[in-house]
């Protein structure tokens, strides 16, 4: 089926339902004038109420600029709405999260800060998604700051996670500790560093970050303080150059980067039996049979039609689902503090709904019924 | 059964819902990445296509700043959300529209004319909601301007228009020419300048605007410009004083004021068989069996257990579901500029569904399955 026929045959994806009766006139006086008033003053006497008499504590919003959509780039908001419609679809079926897209018409971080905070009494949290970088970075920063409900920058955080419980799966399947192996992360956008940053919260610590300058470090063109506060906590044995020269003797490469940009070249001076995430979409990095061609052990890619698909959507429907939970139990509201070690947690569940992985199978499927109560559990306890 | 266990059962009243399968991998990828990508494109290529591929042209947005919810007052943004998700029951129930609550984090009216301009993208229409007086007729000017969406703000151009409805059919009732009738408004907020502008756009000349300080006009304490542009078109006859001086002799009163405020005196002080609609809630300002007993001959009230409920849920859901539809015929989309004559089709077709007009049976009720085809005809075609 063309794309196009199945958006069109149905006007889009989603649509907002009643989930109360609303029958009759002595349903609509229950559900609004004159008996919602005794609700609303309730709310007014107890603020914490309107986690249970409305859907806020269930309800996020899916904020996007536009400027990043896919690997589409900067196609605007409207362009970007049938991506937050997916979005939406897999928060709903996947983790019973009601999601509402809000693609807005401003791509000023200062704008975005303030729209989020805006809007944040409607809802139980905030899924940022598709911001460039590196405006992403200190919208979420002050975000998860400034806000008492959680925010999440997917194509950061979930892009991290995932890619770390890959990373988990992989190495058991390999074997050795996963806090001494050496890495490379191709790629210092919004994902790259994020993965960066989520590996060395792990103790990983020899990771070099590589953009399309070369390796990432201090006092090198084309830096920015993200980049330089990875440039301070990776690259411990001080390599400089290109992407070449960062992965002699590695035993991992992620890329979030771009099509083609590994060579089997590259695989080959590699430590033995390397791991490699070719995660850019729609096409890779390297393809799988020429990256096991080259003496790979494990490949996984962001693709569907290839084993190992690493994807996002394994971590969104799951770690919403646990967040809004977690925010309505008392004493657990102060996640925001602690989102290293709820990210950590996430991407060890999603590892462990793997019992036994194998090189060809090291991620569960993106509709594993089993992947968000895992992710539940682990958060929530 | 309690209002607070209705809505405690639900732990609220609304939830997304796919209306496309996402059942397998296959959904998965026509829904989502990787399919979506060419929807996102062809809506880059042609961007009326955002209203076929998309639900942004059957969505609205509810937008509050929680500064007048109900009779309630300035209650603030979480406990106005039971309020706008019962709306949204009533739209998606009646009118098959898609309607997003947004209760916001602001009360600068330059902010909330900046939040819709923002949110236009995702939306094919705004319902700001319980926004006080004055600043929600400033902020629906300037977005009514700026916005090629359509904008309505319920409690100005809602109330207005069931109150004309009321008012052609108690007319049709009584006799007379409705254009002649002498006609008292007490409340200058939201509703009460709203309904004297539309009754002057229907060629009703002979309207009185009174507010607590007694009736509007030019020169006295407590104006603002837009109770200077209603004295400055209604009170043909230069009444001064109060209530009881503006209600000698005329033909109807129409109350968004207060509990009590009309006395039986005031009544009988009025043209013979008056109509009266005091429409304050949750108590009218004075209760039908004292406005009979005192000779007034039609009564409505805001009240779903007396006759003659004039409640604004007669009119947002038809106009919507309207203005959505008209919006996507080629050659209708310039409503913005006619929407004067789109408020007097709707008030129109209101009344038009009852048939046989009697002084206890004035209006449909809410739930009548008719009313929102009447107005989709009448602003459709």
């Amino acid at each position: 089926m063309d794309p196009l026929d199945y958006h069109r045959a149905h006007r889009g994806k989603i649509e907002i339902k009643p989930k109360a009766p609303l029958n009759d006139a002595v349903d609509l006086a229950l559900a609004y004038t004159p008996g919602v008033g005794k609700v609303c003053m309730e709310i007014v006497a107890h603020p914490e109420q309107v986690n249970s008499l409305t859907n806020k504590s269930n309800t996020i919003a899916i904020v996007s600029d536009g400027s990043a959509i896919l690997g589409l780039g900067n196609i605007g908001p409207e362009a970007g709405l049938p991506v937050m419609e997916g979005k939406a679809m897999i928060f709903k079926t996947l983790a019973d999260v009601d999601a509402v897209p809000l693609c807005i018409a401003t791509q000023d971080a200062e704008e975005i800060v303030r729209f989020c905070k805006q809007i944040a009494p409607s809802f139980g949290g905030i899924n940022l998604e598709d911001i460039s970088a590196p405006r992403c970075f200190d919208i979420l920063d002050r975000l998860e700051k400034e806000l008492s409900i959680p925010v999440f920058h997917d194509d950061q955080d979930g892009t991290a996670i995932v890619a770390l419980a890959a990373l988990i799966n992989a190495t058991k399947v390999r074997g050795g500790d996963i806090r001494t192996l050496k890495i490379v992360v191709n790629g210092a956008g919004a994902a790259g560093i994020a993965i960066a940053r989520l590996f060395s919260a792990y103790g990983i610590s020899d990771i070099i970050l590589v953009d399309s300058k070369g390796i990432v470090a201090l006092g090198r063109d084309g830096m920015n303080v993200y980049k330089e506060h990875i440039a301070n906590i990776s690259n411990p044995r001080g390599i400089t150059g290109s992407l070449s020269d960062a992965l002699i003797g590695v035993d991992a490469f992620v890329g979030v980067s771009g099509p083609g940009l590994l060579s089997q070249e590259m695989v080959r001076s590699m430590a033995p039996r390397p791991i490699i995430f070719a995660m850019a979409n729609p096409e890779p990095e390297i393809l799988p049979d020429d990256a096991k061609e080259a003496g790979a052990f494990i490949i996984g890619t962001g693709r569907s039609d290839f084993p190992n698909q690493i994807n996002n959507a394994l971590v969104f429907p799951g770690i919403f689902r646990a967040l809004l939970d977690a925010n309505t139990i008392p004493k657990k509201c102060v996640l925001s503090e602690h989102m290293t070690e709820v990210k950590i947690a996430t991407a060890e569940a999603i590892a462990s709904v793997v019992t036994e992985p194998t090189p060809e199978h090291i991620m569960p499927t993106v509709m594993d019924p089993a992947v968000v109560p895992a992710i539940r559990a682990a958060i929530c306890g």
